[in-house]
């Protein structure tokens, strides 16, 4: 990593002291973000506060909320110009008089959303960045903020889940729910997962193989769950990323008292649910936000034992980081067009190489 | 009222004891409730157990779930053949040896759903029937039991509600929407009622005029909530009795972490819920079903708290009982037509007419 560190350019400024040289991904409008994201190059302040550090962002992936985010649709509007980006991992490279939990060297990730992670330099609040265990393989630090925490929350904050229990999710290729998967795994509960249906039996095969090498109990359509599932589990909880009626098959396979978590909506129709499972079963339907979970300061120490668990399935190989593509900053064009139509591996700045 | 009691046929039986004759609306077999109810005759046991109570049935409605459950939709299918009825009140007339709880004069009302109660005379154990304050009105007696404490329960257990809180309802003018409307008028909550578009202007004022003079706050149209209100009020409790679109409507009015509660489906239609108040606003679904809610023992002092209120409110002239038709037993066919026809009173049965 120290190679990376040589790239930021130093000069001296009028009153003696050094100005850094960063370069960051900036869009001053909404758009398309191959087209609205512009490379900038730019200097830091000269002072690092005094509760501040600098921050060397070391790896920092695309996220769809990150499209999102560019293209205007997200809820979360940045003031604009802004810095894309909010997830990745970087190395403490200075600290201010009055920082006191962290030091130089440190393995940070942002601690809240939208912090803007593409880029090569920051100076951050020591607020702003929360310290990981930097013995972590790169791509697991580079994506440890969003997804597996996402997978990890929703097993664990809305219905208790013992070994041997079974859970459903549709959308189980998506990122959240490969983590969902392999989590499930490592705690002994049972997963039935719901995935579309493939152009080819060969790439239907392969899907299927792909998961149960995560840990997937069963991996079947949503036409196999009406004809050949319905009723032979009773998930206590399901998870929805899709929506329309595929949330509706959920929500039918759901034992009494389930509850569905829904953390996103990738067919863009609202959720189709059924009013006889509310009322005579009483299932129940909330929403997940990790951001949300990340804004409350109450679960600080939480975090760090959620880190803790999950870099020890890292560590242990029952938890592995999806399939990265490194890409220079220079080369965000093709990264964020890549990061829109191949959904086979994603696509991460290396903004230091 | 007693008056009333004389109409029970007794007879001496071989043993000497007095067999009581009673009269009973019964189905064998599911279908159009106007065809498959038959009065029936038949004797009461010789001898009253020592925990068992003879209840005098003097007022029981129809409501639209007696009707489902003849009609064999209803997720809950008694044994055949069945007595029709589960709402109503009557008075005791005799108790066995072992009875505490209650004695004889007291008025009653069905401990749970499913008892049967349009029938003249029944012997019911004593845990079966849940004492009410006597003084109360006969039609505020009679609909005692389904729909004021379904209203009363869904403003009280999921949201905390303060004076001058808003709250938003679709099929407002349902029996327990204008339960909810005299509820919170008497606790001092708003109350946003949607109702269907009536065919004409003057039905629709009609209408209008009803539910304010209930209390309600505001009487709107979904069209007017979408052209004229979106965004005006931010209500954290959402009562919905129809679903579709219409749910859809009410999820997008709720305020953060706001709740919605469904209790009915008259749209026949699932629920249509957008994706983004579930992840952004944090906003939950779930469902309110009574007769689960009486099942559970652990409520019973919460519901002597409850009638209490509720017997407040009746005396001093803040709720107000629906319009009732009475009917004699013979009359059921009538009264079982006009249940599904006329929804601008509630059919309900004098048994001991």
């Amino acid at each position: 990593m120290l190679t990376c560190l040589r790239r930021s350019a130093q000069k001296v400024n009028s009153f003696g002291r050094r100005t850094i040289s960063s370069r960051r991904l900036v869009y001053e409008n909404f758009g398309d973000p191959a087209k609205a994201i512009l490379l900038q190059q730019y200097d830091l302040p000269k002072k690092l506060e005094n509760k501040s550090v600098h921050v060397k962002w070391l790896g920092t992936p695309i996220n769809p909320a990150d499209i999102n985010q560019i293209q205007g649709v997200y809820p979360i509007k940045p003031p604009m110009p802004a810095v894309g980006g909010s997830e990745g991992y970087g190395q403490i490279e200075a600290i201010g008089t009055e920082v006191r939990s962290l030091k130089v060297g440190d393995h940070v990730i942002p601690a809240k959303s939208g912090l803007g992670t593409w880029c090569s330099d920051a100076y951050l609040s020591e607020l702003d960045v929360f310290k990981i265990d930097a013995s972590l393989p790169s791509t697991s630090k580079a994506t440890l903020q969003v997804n597996p925490p996402t997978a990890y929350r929703m097993l664990t904050d809305f219905v208790v889940l013992k070994e041997g229990d079974t859970i459903i999710q549709n959308g189980a290729n998506s990122a959240v729910g490969q983590a969902v998967v392999q989590i499930c795994r490592a705690r002994g509960i049972k997963s039935v997962n719901i995935v579309r249906k493939r152009e080819t039996p060969d790439a239907q095969k392969k899907l299927e193989e792909h998961m149960k090498s995560l840990g997937a109990d069963l991996v079947i359509t949503e036409e196999q769950l009406i004809k050949e599932y319905r009723g032979k589990f009773n998930p206590s909880l399901a998870l929805n990323c899709v929506g329309g009626r595929s949330a509706l098959l959920l929500a039918m396979a759901l034992d009494h008292n389930g509850v569905m978590v829904t953390y996103g909506g990738m067919s863009k129709q609202p959720l189709s649910i059924p009013t006889g499972p509310l009322i005579f079963k009483d299932i129940k339907l909330c929403g997940f936000w990790m951001s949300r979970w990340y804004e409350n300061k109450d679960n600080v120490k939480e975090r760090v034992m959620m880190y803790e668990q999950l870099g020890e399935w890292i560590k242990t190989g029952k938890f592995h980081p999806p399939q990265l593509v490194a890409r220079k900053l220079e080369e965000h064009q093709l990264a964020l067009e890549k990061a829109q139509t191949d959904h086979s591996c994603k696509q991460f700045f290396v903004p230091n190489d």
